[in-house]
């Protein structure tokens, strides 16, 4: 990590603000601990004595393994906050929390939130008062997910060029988003990073699950079909249908879903030949994606998504860390 | 930690018996451990290779998170017992949890529980077996919660000497603690060591919930009323209301309680001018201190004493461990 | 850990096919780092940057905690997958999980599931994706929990020789099995391991608990009584008594039980004078052992197989990891 990197960004909240030079570091950086990533011993002292708290008021195990995993491979110390174990249903405040949290002696906190807004408002509480604390947005409510979506470009990215991925890359792709785009905090953020990079983004769902006021976006257009949506895609990304949409009555079944809107090898024979799938995880086999789909390894770059969560997210801890500021 | 310290308590289970030398070499250990924690690197090896096992078995994640930071900043391994998840619910004793985890090489057990004389049960059949491990109490039921009272005695030591804090420092300070003392084992241990500093203690709470035997401490005065207890005061501790007091009906409502033992900003206005207040945490915010109280930052130590707590628990951990008498 | 090992196997599923030459390679490395764990520091960088991904999909404290300790020790990372706050609630699929934590980074997984077949499976699914993560199961339903026959084992011919533990060494010696055989998935790993070194095998219990084909064995009696099982035996070995069992009406009562087959130090007096006990945790006290069987340090080695567990696990982790091949 000898290269000069520009971050003056103090948390990840959301992709609202990035410029491409932000997400051209997040790429490079990420590209770099990518590497460390292949060597025998996966780890490199970068946040030693430091402190990574992952406070997960909504629980999740994949993500704060993720968090955990990059932490540790920075050499940080990690502290994981359990929600049912916790103060909170002693009348505490989440601010009470993360003060302590702080107060304790975290550098980074790693928040997730039910609720839109809450990374925020622990990140404004730490500014306010001097703390110095970095706040990285884990998902809150519908809002954002800004790791996921930086794993997804690095992983469209990389795609395209292996050894130096960059936003430019993506100029032009057709990429599709289907499924559940209105309760998606993934296809929030994902919109913001794609847009930036001058994609092509086409979104499809069914109405009630496909918000009009995403056409606003330049370079993004709407579908309540998939055919057209997937129609030449060089990517196409399904995201998670949550099952408690179905008793909203947002949607009418699983099966009219999958009928309408589920992926398959055969239906993908309209994109590009060389198309790739994306998908957040954990994926509802036989509803968003044919079962055989999710275990193509000629189409499906799942495993590197995840794989390349970590290298992100160590990218992300690395650059929100003081650390960033002084390489 | 070039100094000499002498310390030969295997086990830290109340403060009943400790002595203004034991005080004050606390104090002075944990002075160092801060000066650690201030360093850009917050690691020190004293306890590489030894192996801190928190059995927790009444939850709390506040005070299992300051101990787990604490071994891991002197380089300890940390195991975490999870009580939903144990063999207590397999019918397994305490004691039997005890002994696997000293036969898996556990050094130290910093032991929680719902039941006063859990941690010193252990102890005891940890000594009879002569398995060399030592017990810390990280509260047991009503009785004790010694770490707690040590964090508040620096809290309130460093406020008058930063550089030396010693117990002499309290010589006839006055000392208000307020709330529920009948229910807190913060109060019963806080009272030891602030009678040996031969600090002027103050107790107020409603009758039901201050016990008239704590008048026999010498240097203790109880009130029944707020301003008599905190009038002149230098330091103000206010205590957590378990809220399910409310349902033993000993107490007539939560507001009539704020109204009579509520502390404000204009409530302390009879204390000393440079009046600090204090709180264990977590706090209910709008009814044992006023949320504009709780965080005002010429007023409140409780990031402090947060901030403290790793300090003093790095403290404790070092000087329990068999290290402490070789150093 | 100079010694040059010869090991090919790149799973622990199961002890049926277990060579004697492995049995002796586990028992000669786990004495090696049994050595590691009587010095100041109990660390060997073994398995630095690799990590170890516990996968308890059936919670279980206590051998989690071996498992974490065992990998800690060995310098390796850790991941716990804690089930209760998992995406398997969100529908993920078992193997999806595994495919997760290999895809961040996972090296070796250490598998415990309510069902038979679980590690196995997740083992093909591994294999057949080339991905090189090394499986190891913790306890799958009732079929086989190999490390803790293997820690038996070790336990058992370290008792014969201390320094040279060998299979041979059990050669004609009596091991008295007693308890619910049916639903024990110890007993089964135990009887692979037992049978290989040429013991002479005793099982006791009731009928309904004792299934009939494990006569099958070669070196294996069946008793439905205790007396003439544990007759001159070198070894009992007692198996926990499930209370579920009572409610499926396989057993009349634990008072009848107790009465048949609970073991105490009188009836122990029928055995080898150097008789020791073993029993895999938890213990019912009062119920397959007397409480004060279970605490009598000159019969019972219940510490001793939990110290030992540590060793062989980590000599388990560290034949497992593919550092193993190259030593």
């Amino acid at each position: 990590m000898t290269q000069t990197v520009t971050w003056t960004r103090r948390h990840l909240l959301s992709l609202a603000t990035f410029s491409p030079t932000e997400y051209d570091t997040v790429l490079q950086t990420a590209a770099s601990f990518r590497e460390v990533l292949t060597r025998r011993t996966k780890k490199v002292p970068a946040l030693q004595g430091q402190v990574v708290a992952n406070l997960f008021f909504e629980p999740s195990t994949r993500t704060r393994s993720s968090f955990e995993l990059a932490a540790k491979r920075l050499s940080a110390d990690t502290l994981n906050f359990a929600p049912g174990t916790s103060s909170l249903t002693k009348g505490e405040t989440i601010l009470d929390t993360a003060n302590t949290y702080w107060a304790m002696g975290a550098n980074i906190m790693v928040v997730r939130h039910r609720q839109a807004g809450v990374p925020q408002a622990i990140a404004q509480a730490m500014d306010q008062l001097q703390t110095g604390v970095r706040l990285l947005n884990a998902g809150d409510g519908q809002h954002a997910h800004p790791s996921q979506a930086l794993l997804d470009l690095f992983t469209l990215c990389t795609q395209l060029d292996w050894e130096q991925p960059h936003c430019q890359l993506l100029q032009g792709k057709k990429i599709a988003i289907i499924g559940d785009i209105l309760h998606s905090r993934v296809a929030r953020s994902n919109l913001w990073s794609l847009v930036a990079a001058g994609a092509d983004v086409h979104l499809a769902g069914p109405p009630t699950l496909l918000p009009v006021e995403f056409a606003a976006f330049s370079g993004v257009t709407l579908h309540w079909e998939l055919s057209p949506a997937i129609a030449d895609a060089d990517f196409v990304m399904a995201l998670r249908l949550q099952q408690e949409r179905m008793s909203a009555h947002l949607l009418p079944s699983l099966r009219e879903y999958r009928q309408q809107f589920g992926l398959t090898r055969d239906r993908l024979s309209v994109c590009q030949p060389t198309v790739k799938l994306l998908h957040p995880g954990p994926m509802n086999r036989g509803v968003e994606v044919s079962s055989e789909l999710a275990d193509a390894p000629d189409i499906s770059l799942v495993p590197q998504q995840v794989t390349n969560g970590v290298a992100v997210r160590m990218a992300l801890l690395y650059l929100l860390s003081n650390r960033g500021e002084q390489a």
